[in-house]
């Protein structure tokens, strides 16, 4: 049976459910002083980007991750001219966020040098020359540590961090005193997105966790949902702001706003698809509405 | 590493992709005349049913798959009374269907008695007793012989046929023939669903070419789509008829269809779950719209 | 790829290293007091009897198994009359110690009065009737209750018990403690073999642990191995005794003592076989020289 | 499960059986003309050489492997002076014949320039220089061709092939009529050896097949084994000679002669481990008497 004689790499979504996908060829692998950093061929996905054994991106499907995570807050905002981003080191959600003609400046703070360098040379479709762009400041420490010390003010903020393993660097990040720190730096008006883990119907425990935290320090907490393949399923995310509702913008607006605002062609989000990822199932909505967890620096929620 | 020495199910989504779940026992192993029959226990999904090897529904995430099966072309027509059902043997698409105050008569045609005998006996919350209903007339033969032989017409019609595997028995189903003999078994104003295969963004030529036939045959054709966990991603489906639209009916005007019309309470449909489901990313209507192929009894569409 | 879409059993060697085979049927799951008990058809192996994870036996080379824990010792003594078997529920042990003509008396004691019923029931090829021989005492309790209790002593000992794995019932009896006891329980002249665990070139420190701890009790102990495939590899044992060793004996005497003394005809051992498992390579006669370890029931030594 | 998500090569033994090990890093990803070539890191191996997806060597237990091919044909000829290796792309071969004194000129014959370039950059404790030796010749082709056209005959030649998948390029190499040629370039008193194929209680097809053809072309055959963990198993050869018998040497014969000859220390092969390897337990030597096939040109014989 030569033919299934090959290289397997398995992503354990839980310890009794594991999606695998052929592996061609490992062009890097290596360490930083953060995590461990892969660098896979997939038949299935294309190249795919893997941080302490989880993958983070894929060249087939992270269009639709980085549009999802990116232009519902910054189409639902009037006019987005400062954006901060945590994480992201990939340069893709850089990338999308760019692509707004409104934009002047933009602030990226990751914490690990080596991701970005990594990605521009092996997955150069990822940020396609936006580490080059005159707006960017990009700041290479603990996210944390940069909004807590920060006296700048954003009109949209993106959060684009690894989900809080244990033994990752990212847990603190997503706990209410960190979202009171971010809710500080949105100028009025201001909205922000990031990604809040799985969200299957057997195991959407953290994205569950996470946006009752969202509901203890904003007004609005809207989740929305996109189906990313090489993560083994849908995907969670919120859009979150003291006063701007992405919910409320018509499937024209959205088309408008597109049209008139942003540069080259989505694949992924329109007004439709906006509708589509903002329109959760009924058991999901009970779930929200059911939880009662808040994650504090006292009580983080850990996955796999 | 004792606690990992445990059985694991591999589903094959591509040769390059596999979904792979541990299974705690397997109660049942079996073939029909027609194929093999396994039930399986996952901690992951609960128990499950698996023709040919392939999971047909599990206990976890079934409700998803049959109400949104059964519920969009139920709730689009305005007074269903009489429902085919080809396929289905589980018994919960007809449970779904039968939850319809408005139904007076439903028509179930499946090839294979085995299936239903050993779903009532290993997975009973699956038909929940609506095999007994005294409005169910069940009959075992090919759906094809049916339909083509049957003078009877239906209000609603909905497909719940395996994926057309070669070696399966239902890859004719799939052909524009069968669609076209289905139209003339629709009475006027009548609509059909049916399951169409995966739709993830890398594979869902299946999907594609389904759907593609149907609009060689249907004035409206409404595809949508559902994520079912244990079918390793979303699952499109779609809702044709000559008439009517499922597109067309507002949130509010679905929920109280449900009120009024419906048993029980549904888990996962309801107004907005509708808007969700129909309104699909911009990438998957794209591909809609180039796909050119249209599968005929000479020409087939297979999975894996 | 429907071909693939099946079960697969994996047995951990090592974190590292996975033997895995398909699994066509589970004909039995449950649990004793002692262990989880599962019965598996295997297409590569046959059935097979999987405790607490980890497969004991399958019915195409447990021949090999049974045969290379038996007959060396009752071979290597001039005439046993009584024998004694710790474990050993399957049964096949007690088949291969009965099959010598000079026995008239065996004591089986296991702990676990469910292996030896599931067995009868799921795999008759392995007792092939012994449990009715009148020959046999058999008693379930704790063998280690038993060697210190009882006042009997044999001419052969054979103990046929699961890994020391932490959880399981086993881990006190590969302990110096434990063998001295065996030890006075010996009749003058006696011999006693184990099964001692893997035996490859990476991975063999349990085997190597248990040989050197032999050595701190008895005079002669002879370690040996056989190729068990359904264990992923070569297999080590041991005969152990004050006087007599195996190794001494000619091929010749070897198949003479066997054409007189065992009825039915073996598979595995003659006196060719005998030299082949008592000649190891060099590697592992200075891994076994080497050794310091002793195991104690203070220091046990636990394999994966 | 962090600790679980990682890469598995998968080696199957057969479509039901499957020894698959976790890879921390890929060095090298090619193709040569002939066949893919992987450098893969193991955890569980150490550093493997991988050609069309089977496992050729390993780090940790190659020594098993090179001596047990090498020394039993070298060993048993009274003065080898001249070797003939086909195939042997590693080194690792020409690293054992080298280490013999006798020795004064080593033609290796290999199809692949590729395989030795990449294992002298990757594993160079395959080769240890021994590409340098003054001794060697080394000659880039179809070994078929070269002892069809030499006018050269050799003391001892050793036939280091990878196994006659359909694909590859070593299927003519197991059939009778190279052993002809073969058989007419060894001088007198020449011996030869060869590995051939798995040898486990299952699946022994291949190498009872070579075996057998082997006895139509010369005298003496001489089967033996070695367990080589990397390959899953045992692993058969043959020492074959119209003459010499390297059954029929002593123990202590052999400690001398390799006292004597070899340059260096053995790690595997000595005067016990020469008697271990050539003992075949007697389920095997029935399976070898009652083997019928002969492998001609036109009756090949394929394993997965």
């Amino acid at each position: 049976m030569t033919e299934m004689a090959m290289n397997w790499f398995w992503d354990c979504v839980t310890p009794d459910l594991i999606q695998t996908f052929s592996v061609s060829a490992m062009p890097y692998t290596g360490k930083s002083k953060y995590q461990s950093i892969q660098i896979m061929d997939s038949p299935a996905f294309g190249r795919c980007l893997v941080l302490d054994g989880k993958i983070q991106c894929s060249e087939s499907d992270e269009f639709i991750y980085h549009e999802a995570l990116v232009h519902p807050p910054m189409i639902a905002h009037p006019k987005p001219e400062s954006v901060f981003i945590a994480g992201g080191g990939e340069g893709a959600t850089l990338r999308e966020v760019l692509a707004h003609k409104t934009v002047k400046r933009v602030v990226m703070v990751d914490i690990d040098r080596k991701v970005p360098q990594i990605c521009q040379k092996y997955l150069p479709s990822l940020s396609q020359g936006a580490f080059e762009d005159s707006r960017l400041e990009l700041i290479y420490m603990d996210a944390l540590k940069y909004v807590d010390e920060t006296k700048e003010k954003f009109d949209v903020m993106i959060l684009d961090l690894t989900e809080p393993l244990e033994e990752g660097p990212a847990y603190m990040l997503f706990a209410k005193e960190f979202y009171q720190d971010l809710n500080k730096k949105l100028k009025k008006g201001g909205i922000m997105s990031l990604q809040a883990g799985a969200i299957s119907v057997m195991f959407p425990s953290t994205f569950l966790a996470v946006v009752n935290t969202l509901k203890a320090v904003f007004s609005v907490v809207a989740p929305y949902q996109a189906e990313i393949p090489a993560f083994g399923g849908p995907w969670g995310f919120a859009a979150v702001s003291q006063t701007l509702d992405p919910r409320e913008l018509s499937s024209e607006e959205i088309d408008r706003r597109i049209a008139s605002r942003v540069r080259g062609s989505l694949r992924f989000y329109d007004g439709l698809a906006h509708a589509g990822i903002f329109s959760l199932p009924k058991y999901l909505r009970r779930q929200i509405a059911e939880e009662k967890r808040v994650i504090t620096r006292d009580k983080p929620v850990f996955t796999y």
